[in-house]
């Protein structure tokens, strides 16, 4: 087999790849951009770990198999599937990112609720407050949660939750608008983890948005396009609900100009949620796992659903 | 029965307070100094909610029994309670702080884990990493924990961490130095919820501190005298730990120029681990139901033992 990995990989990672497929002829390279033109070793290759630009997959007859380091795949979207696909079998991360997202979700919802944020600050600027922090402190216990979604995300993260008491309501791709906007305004949490399509973007949008309850936290862990951000500024701004933690924005950076940075009771994860100091021997791990099936002739894991759009 | 109440109540907490005895004679005062001479009404009373001078204690011949409004009951330890026993009972609000307390420090504890302290700093200067961020991060999962003390608090921390999967080695009252002393250096996460006793006090010192693992989270919500604090913000400054989340320190308000407020990786919670917005009311129902039970003659909840000394 001949593999094309477009992923930046340090040394012990390298050796650490190779060690997957030792009679494989493995071709290293760091990522590319989308303009450039396809390489001449992936041309050859017929597995390839890494996203490589788009326009690359329909040019190379040999392709059998790409593993994206991703869950996401929307630059992918826009090819010829139905011929595509007879030729080529693409997997995602789907689930990998579960277990640092749904932590990363509890963390920040626990900072809001029990004033981490806040102390961070105050350690910052050298200031003890003491006893009045503890009037602005809240437990988890007996909240109603809302889980806009209810993938590997939300699934984990609810079996997180499950020893804080908490009412847990998800809604997933069978639920319907009107079911969402009969209990958001009774939530105390909203948690959206859905991908961008057609029928989430924007779902989140003023009206929505004005519907929270006064106590309520937002989280976004999913696709920053969920929410209009500019309704989600000025009910932050103004109070009109807890706090939010926001994972995913439109613009990644967010721009220095962004309101959302000067917005209270807010927390910017940066896109952090699913990251981990293991990530890539874990993505190796995951690809070598995949080829070892590859090789058996047994099902993949994590082939992506071009229908269901994620 | 006259109820001597010691405690700063709002007006909505006083009528409820109000109402749980309705044929009882209320005292109703701010809290005391300890240079306060005993109030004339408080040598009348049998009952007093609220932690007085403990100077008055021994000067009221009518008093049954006192409702702290602590867990803690150090300045009263110097009592004679060999002759006071058999007058007054002293209550204390054991296990009351125990569901806030817990989640204050899985809150602290998944902060440092996932960055959330570092993200807070970053919004505050308008700063977006990104991606580098992730390599710091790290899940919970398959952490040793240790917790020091297995009273109310660390009981119910454990049962929040369950769907973690992580180790956890509970050390309590009937457990040696020796098992301490095998166990911390292999431990990712050590949690110290023990009072100051003499057997606690200056427990964690130098030599046992330098024995914690690089990785190792220390965080103590007991009190801040069963650490040598300068021997903790020498391996915190050193970063041969990789945090800490202090709730108590030996000196509260922590000193403007204490070494701790600068240390990294550290978050300082400033004794604000068992609050919450409804923490008076939650107080006045403990002593409702109390005094509900001496009313009827029923063992009071959270009887003080003095021999145990917390």
């Amino acid at each position: 087999m001949k593999i094309f990995v477009s992923n930046a990989l340090n040394e012990t990672e390298r050796e650490q790849l190779l060690a997957e497929g030792l009679d494989d002829v493995f071709f290293l390279h760091n990522e590319f951009d989308d303009n450039d033109e396809p390489h001449e070793e992936f041309l050859e290759s017929n597995i390839c770990f890494g996203n490589v630009p788009s326009s690359w997959l329909p040019v190379n007859p040999n392709l059998e198999w790409i593993q994206l380091i991703s869950v996401g795949f929307g630059e992918y979207l826009d090819l010829n599937w139905e011929k595509l696909s007879q030729q080529i079998r693409m997997t995602n991360l789907a689930g990998f990112f579960a277990e640092p997202v749904a932590q990363s979700m509890l963390a920040g919802l626990l900072a809001i609720y029990r004033g981490i944020d806040q102390l961070t600050l105050l350690k910052e600027s050298v200031k003890w407050v003491g006893d009045p922090i503890r009037e602005n402190l809240k437990t988890l216990g007996n909240s109603k949660v809302l889980l806009f979604g209810y993938g590997s995300i939300n699934q984990r993260f609810s079996k997180l939750i499950e020893p804080f008491g908490c009412q847990v309501i998800p809604l997933d791709d069978l639920s319907t608008l009107d079911e969402l906007d009969q209990i958001l305004p009774s939530a105390d949490i909203v948690i959206s983890t859905v991908p961008d399509t057609s029928r989430t973007r924007g779902i989140f949008d003023k009206t929505r948005l004005q519907r929270f309850k006064q106590e309520a936290v937002f989280m976004n862990f999913g696709r920053g396009s969920v929410v209009d951000e500019n309704a989600l500024i000025e009910i932050l701004m103004q109070k009109r609900i807890r706090g939010a933690v926001i994972d995913v924005t439109m613009d990644e950076p967010l721009p220095e100009n962004h309101g959302l940075w000067t917005c209270p009771n807010t927390i910017i994860t940066q896109h952090s949620g699913g990251g981990t100091a293991d990530e890539v021997p874990r993505k190796i791990e995951w690809f070598g796992d995949n080829l070892k099936r590859f090789r058996n002739g047994e099902t993949l894991q994590g082939i992506v659903d071009f229908g269901r759009g994620y």
